[in-house]
């Protein structure tokens, strides 16, 4: 628990100053606006992801894969349940909460619909990954309540092993196929974070409570180089190396 | 408690003939073969209905409408989880299990796709209606165990309500649409009962257990009644009078 939050296996060479408040205290000083939208993009987040791993679910090529996305989904949509709830007690309305993040949200959806079983997979766990990465250190700027929330709804369902294993299995019986998922995950990286800054250039609220949170301009590029890290090692674990 | 398990609400003219076992007790001597295929039909029905909620949700006009189909998808695969755990428990591989019954509930949802949201939300009520009054009366005859197991996967999740409310008001705003909706109704059950024969034609396990829970064909029939009896009365809930 020291003041700053560097990765216990970083090095002086990679280290980037982590974020500026200790994560051992909440931010209780944060306006609500920014914690009712943090909360709501992240409801409509998990409505999408159960939706598209309950469609991904029917590319299964086994029972078991089709009923392992199916409780992928399932988990997703309890978690749904959560921040809906916790948005009605801070006052909000969750469906009005969440409407302005429609666009964004279906638009990423709508630009990385899977064309296949593995891509599917592979969206599931690095586009996961990647979103859980990305709210964890915002949930580091709010209040301890809202921080809690956000860790147990991004808790890994246990499911990112199912797709490690199904994607190298798939790759190791057929070589090629990693060329194409390789770069099916740097598109998925490019257009989550193409979205990401759709929403903010339309959202003062959650703007501020990032800049504020990392300490401005430099704070959210290091923040960007720690999750595009983090997906790079997701992209290694599935044996798809640039 | 009484030994007879004649619904509270019944007089001496509909009264029909309830199980032969007493509810209290449960029988353990039930063949292990048709525990098993009856958890397995009711597992692969929980992941049909997920799937067939998860699609019918993108019909929902409105954002609590989706929401709420997909909260009650959640609801079957939470439930598929437990039944598809308590096949292991009693040693059978899941998938395996559920693999005779998959022809029959795809023939069923086939033949039953909602081509509107609330023919959805009409399926969604009295199919899963139908089903649960079946299995609650095929769980009298087996071992305990497997009856509360079976008691909790059918437990209303309380989304039925919702369906209740929406198909009224749509009627209310609409009255034409109730003959459509009622043929509809009809259509379910008479495909619900069609597929059911054809599982139970080529499953001797269940038909015996049904045989022997019922007391024969007198007892079969006895059954039919009362469960066509409840969607009757869950068709005139949802406004929908023959």
């Amino acid at each position: 628990m020291t003041e700053f939050s560097a990765p216990a296996d970083s090095d002086a060479s990679t280290a980037v100053p982590g974020p500026v408040s200790p994560p051992e205290a909440g931010n209780d000083e944060v306006p609500r606006a920014a914690v009712v939208d943090l909360l709501a993009v992240l409801a409509y987040g998990e409505l999408t992801a159960f939706e598209r791993l309950a469609e991904d679910a029917r590319m299964a090529p086994t029972l078991v894969g089709r009923a392992t996305l199916a409780q992928m989904a399932g988990t997703e949509i309890a978690h749904f349940r959560l921040l809906a709830d916790r948005l009605t007690e801070l006052g909000a309305e969750p469906n009005s909460a969440m409407a302005p993040f429609i666009p964004a949200l279906e638009a990423f959806h709508a630009t990385t619909a899977p064309s296949t079983w593995l891509e599917g997979l592979v969206k599931a766990y690095v586009g996961d990954g990647m979103a859980a990465d990305f709210y964890r250190e915002v949930a580091e700027f709010v209040d301890l309540r809202t921080r809690e929330l956000i860790s147990v709804v991004l808790a890994d369902s246990g499911s990112a092993a199912f797709a490690v294993r199904e994607v190298r299995a798939a790759i190791a019986e057929q070589p090629a196929l990693a060329g194409r998922l390789a770069l099916w995950g740097r598109r998925l990286v490019g257009e989550a974070i193409s979205q990401t800054q759709h929403v903010l250039a339309e959202n003062d609220a959650l703007t501020e409570l990032l800049m504020n949170g990392t300490g401005g301009l430099t704070g959210v590029a290091a923040m960007i180089t720690r999750i595009t890290d983090k997906h790079s090692e997701r992209m290694h674990e599935l044996g798809l190396d640039g």
